[in-house]
């Protein structure tokens, strides 16, 4: 018999979701156990792989599992081990061979990759990249992540850990301090995060402006509030993104040097932006790329629902 | 039978060298012909389709010949066509289809691709990349190009024209201008061209320092002229190798949050420099690389001779 359907597991900070989805990209039942209470990476594949086999059994879908797709940090796309991801207690600075924990318990075949290159076969399957066979996703979320498709085929590097273009340089004097204990990355800008950080920096820079954000300093600023600000014209708010979108722009300008994509897809928090940062990306581009490429490469607001993309992509890496 | 050779052809800016080649890159028997003094494209393929046919009928390789492969610059590999190679009259402005053309003439199956994914192609197939999926070849030469290998196929782009890593901008304030029009590019600082830039800003910065490199300037300086300096231990030449090499290395850093390679190879005249560029280079890349890719990715110094590589890189196209 042939088998339908895959599984789709999106393995976040907090919980873990999992869903089955059939090829048209329906999921058709989940499940979601928490991601961090567990002493080890074997005791958290014993209850993921559990969760796995009761959906099954109850949706009675039996022989019918193509495989299993993980999308979960610092995932190695070769090896299918989450090489240490720093926010969850038992695979800090600890390897832990999750695909073939997960095929011990499930008896079913396992591929892991990072969020990013989840959210990229996402995109190809189900999404706007349809069809594609060269183009990037760039998630715009707490950090930037990025998954790349040349030939129609994920880049993951000789390593399997290829695709970390948030960690491009784009700043190479006293730029920004970055999670990863450099300076001036394109994240330490460009991500919900960094959008926050570029708001404080012009409020203390222009303490005397006027502007809604200033009212909302007694809590961490989020990337929402200089969406909501910004749409009702608030002048800082709107200079947050003309900065944001030109720094993508230019990092963009760089990235299709690369590779040429079709299309570049904006996906997580900071994409519901739209036009907000989607105009000044196009005006620093149109401005900044080289001739050959001028006009080519689109780039799109991803249309896949938040909640239900990260189990889409993980588990498109199943039918690969 | 099976079809043992190529043909290997490199379009040159003044003459096109034309070679047979064996799958273990031995080079048979070759020929030249001038590149420029034509009327039209179509003039040109019909004196080189002539010489090739020549080249195969006074080696007796009738029926051996799977394809005839064509470095060229901005080459189009999906379409075959050269698009607008400024510095050739017949091909100025004029896209020219000339794996069609070649085709007609011989009758042989052609491919073009520009010289950096040939220099790549040369590699995996004869060279230092032999059995790497994940790779990229750097051209150091008058310009700075590069050829992009990731799972063991090229990045050729939607277009067809990816990997143009010269033209990734490293400086983005106060740049030099780029042959592109544009400010700031890698080219304009890392290539043949702008070694003898960095020499001339240093001159005329410190007018009163010691130097081999003054007494040479009454004619234009080369890279092998600071090479040579470099080399007797001349500390301005030591300098402006520091000063290119640790750019590079800057720059491969973003190169490799891209694709993770395996390898980055280093071809061209600038790159015979050895060690005085390739120290400073992996010092670079020491201090400044992603925790995660450290000291994973080799920069090696070709070892094809240049004066075959670019056959055996083109005709390596028609083997694939």
């Amino acid at each position: 018999m042939e088998k339908q359907y895959v599984i789709g597991v999106d393995m976040g900070g907090t919980n873990t979701a999992i869903g089955v989805v059939d090829a048209r990209g329906t999921i058709l039942c989940r499940s979601k156990i928490p991601t961090g209470n567990y002493a080890t990476g074997e005791e958290y594949a014993k209850v993921l792989g559990a969760t796995i086999n009761k959906l099954i059994e109850q949706n009675d879908l039996k022989d019918k599992i193509k495989g299993i797709g993980m999308g979960a940090p610092d995932a190695n796309m070769h090896t299918g081990v989450i090489e240490h991801a720093a926010n969850i207690p038992w695979a800090k600075n600890k390897p832990v061979p999750m695909a073939d924990l997960l095929t011990a318990e499930t008896g079913l075949p396992c591929k892991l990759t990072n969020d990013a290159n989840a959210a990229a076969l996402g995109e190809k399957h189900y999404g706007s990249a349809k069809g594609m066979k060269d183009f990037m996703v760039i998630t715009l979320g707490t950090g930037l992540g990025s998954g790349i498709v040349a030939n129609g085929q994920l880049v993951v590097g000789h390593d399997g850990l290829a695709g970390e273009l948030g960690h491009v340089r784009m700043v190479r004097q006293n730029g920004r301090v970055c999670g990863c204990g450099r300076t001036g990355c394109l994240e330490a800008y460009c991500s919900a995060t960094g959008v926050a950080r570029t708001a404080r920096e012009l409020l203390e820079q222009y303490p005397e402006r006027k502007t809604a954000l200033q009212d909302i300093l007694h809590r961490p600023l989020t990337s929402e509030d200089v969406s909501k600000a910004a749409e009702q014209g608030d002048e800082l708010a709107l200079e947050i993104f003309d900065f944001t979108g030109k720094m993508l722009g230019d990092a963009f300008c760089d990235f299709i040097t690369f590779s040429s994509p079709q299309a570049i897809i904006l996906f997580g928090g900071l994409a519901h932006a739209g036009d907000l940062l989607l105009k000044p990306i196009e005006a620093a581009m149109e401005e900044q790329i080289l001739t050959m490429y001028k006009g080519k490469t689109k780039i799109i607001i991803s249309q896949l629902n938040d909640d239900e993309a990260p189990i889409l992509g993980a588990g498109a890496i199943a039918w690969e």
